[in-house]
């Protein structure tokens, strides 16, 4: 049954509310940070590790060997790929830099991107402008707060501009990017386009044709509501010979001969041999239960409890919203007049509110700009009730500083 | 109480196979793949994931982050360190990606290796070979199979000879490089010193100061009993400016200004900001688990059992040892006439004795110079009882071509 937010909703809350073990105890607004976990994601984990411990490690991946397949199949269902342009990590990140580092630049090679991005990533650029003496563009915001489509466009067409980089959805709320025209701008471009979609995978229905991407990166603990430590890359069959994988070894590759190897033909050249397979299960059963939820109705009500929440905190005393865009996401961020964003994560979450801090030292293309030290981050997921955002705001409008 | 086997063994062996779940429904002989855990390091696994489910994935890291903390200081007792010098990883391969294609090389470097090195870490060599036009050096055996120090100690003095990069002990069985004499080598040559010892961790009694190396890197999986996608490096304080870090995101680095990074001051500088800390923590486990029993009780006890298990085959009609070098270990391989080593593996799994095939297109420069495709890899660990091996031993006497 659906509480009616979320106008094409068919989401049940009650009956999503039940599978989340986690529901009863807290009330968690940091789904943009790790979000609470669906009973099957755990149940699934512990499931393989009792098979591991009982039958051995190798063994039990061979006897799982179907449902390890399959979970390839539903990642590529859910951004609309074919399985074999997925390759499984550890985390978004490294999923990200097996990609981004295997792309050849050299000195004078141009990057773009955008003042929202992730600070992880950020560090990245600045790591090979660094090695390499490539160049970094940080394109900057229209007057909504989004990358400026225009301003794009025109360094899109300086010569030696090699890639745009940049984030679906920042970490510091908000801003949803137009990741679709950004796309299509890079295709016209012929300017290969790698899109972090960490905060929108789970959170938004993705298309991978729809967005024009060559590789999109996603992490399995945000909006998918899967395991820590889990990620992914989708790339686009004909854009893998240009990103050439960072790091090879016995799974990424082949060895032929005393000198000789041959890359994997699918994206699994962007894997390594080891890794956690209770995790990748996990994940796979979360995605799994997103697609039995069906993602147009996730998004559908992700946004509009994101709404619901900006509108709500708009009434509080003392509380400014710090979001910006044109199209807003369930992330919501905003400081307290008089109480260090800090304080006021420490003092929620005393009462089993859980929000979080998005700071300017892990955004300084952006949060410093707009005379920001740190926002605290509210981020609703579809299990995610009225009661809940009652609860937030009764608890931000008692909030002493 | 021990059963004699092991010299200065202390190992009570029915208090170890006791707290192993597995061992009632398998004989275990798989160890250089995957161990099987001590109950402890599956239960500290559960035990994470359930406050995960309860109290949010960020809620949940900041509640346990002394234990994290430890996990450190218990790898650095294991291996004779700083917990400043650890960085952990997902596996022993990324941990060891991460330092390796970190240095610096240029076309006509010389990086040397030995015969028995592991195929993923030979395809890096290649990779980088083929990228960079670096030359990979393969140093030969000596009569008795393991890397001849006279060769390396002439390749040493060649100009432009950048690192050594080999493992303690080969995946395919028998042999214990001599990698104290080999960091000794190097440290007169000023050559920087990469041990990959996935196989001796766990297994044997380390000392980065005896092994003389500059990094050192280890599985969870194997001979530690840890959870599958875990794993760690060692770099040495002094080492760490030779080795940059290949990647760098929000834990390996800070970023400091618009334009300006620095790197973390510990070995942290190899790791990425995202982990999964139930493994971890089931690492932790295993670490101190195994530093409870004693390293040197337990290097005694696989000694011993490897070599008893050895002995037992010897007499075995139709098999062949394939083990060579001066010092030998746990991890015994062999071949059976008439027999192809993957139907030996599949017949004994039949019969729940785990063992594993060690193949050609993995040890390129080892394996086929020895005329063999695949040999048949019985590990033993300290859990391994006599009985064990008279069941290995029985099973292989009757086994039809």
């Amino acid at each position: 049954m659906s509480d009616g937010v979320g106008s094409a909703s068919l989401i049940d809350v009650a009956a999503v509310r039940a599978d989340t073990r986690g529901i009863p105890g807290v009330i968690h607004f940091n789904n943009a940070g790790c979000a609470l976990p669906p009973r099957i994601v755990t149940d699934v984990q512990k499931e393989y590790l009792d098979q591991e411990e009982r039958l051995g490690g190798y063994e039990t991946r061979e006897a799982f060997s179907d449902r390890i397949d399959a979970v390839y199949a539903s990642l590529a269902t859910l951004v609309g790929a074919s399985p074999d342009e997925i390759a499984l990590a550890d985390s978004a990140t490294r999923a990200w830099d097996m990609v981004f580092y295997g792309l050849e630049l050299a000195a004078g090679d141009r990057i773009l991107t955008c003042r929202s991005e992730y600070g992880g990533n950020a560090i990245a650029y600045l790591h090979r402008a660094r090695m390499s003496g490539v160049e970094i563009v940080v394109i900057d915001d229209d007057a909504t707060g989004q990358i400026d489509l225009d301003r794009l466009q025109k360094e899109l067409e300086v010569p030696r501009t090699r890639l745009v980089a940049m984030n679906h959805i920042p970490t510091q709320g908000g801003l949803i990017n137009p990741a679709e025209r950004v796309g299509g701008l890079c295709r016209e471009a012929g300017v290969p386009f790698l899109l972090d979609a960490c905060q929108s995978v789970g959170q938004l229905d993705l298309s991978v044709d729809l967005l024009q991407c060559d590789v999109l990166t996603g992490t399995g603990r945000k909006f998918l509501r899967g395991p820590r430590g889990t990620g992914f890359a989708y790339v686009r069959a004909e854009s893998m010979e240009l990103f050439a994988p960072a790091f090879l070894d016995g799974r990424s590759a082949v060895w032929l001969g005393a000198d000789e190897y041959e890359l994997a033909p699918t994206a699994i050249r962007y894997e390594t041999w080891e890794k956690n397979y209770a995790n990748l299960l996990g994940l796979g059963a979360a995605v799994d239960y997103a697609l039995s939820l069906g993602m147009s109705g996730i998004e559908s009500r992700v946004l509009a409890l994101g709404s619901r929440l900006r509108d709500s905190l708009a009434e509080v005393p003392r509380v400014r919203l710090a979001d910006q865009g044109e199209r807003q996401c369930g992330i919501v961020s905003f400081t307290v007049d008089g109480v260090a964003p800090d304080d006021v994560m420490t003092t929620l979450r005393r009462m089993r509110l859980n929000v979080s801090v998005s700071r300017a030292r892990s955004s300084r293309w952006d949060l410093p700009r707009r005379g920001l030290a740190s926002v605290v981050r509210a981020s609703a997921h579809y299990y995610n009730s009225s009661e809940d955002i009652e609860a937030l705001v009764s608890a931000l409008s008692d909030i002493q500083g």
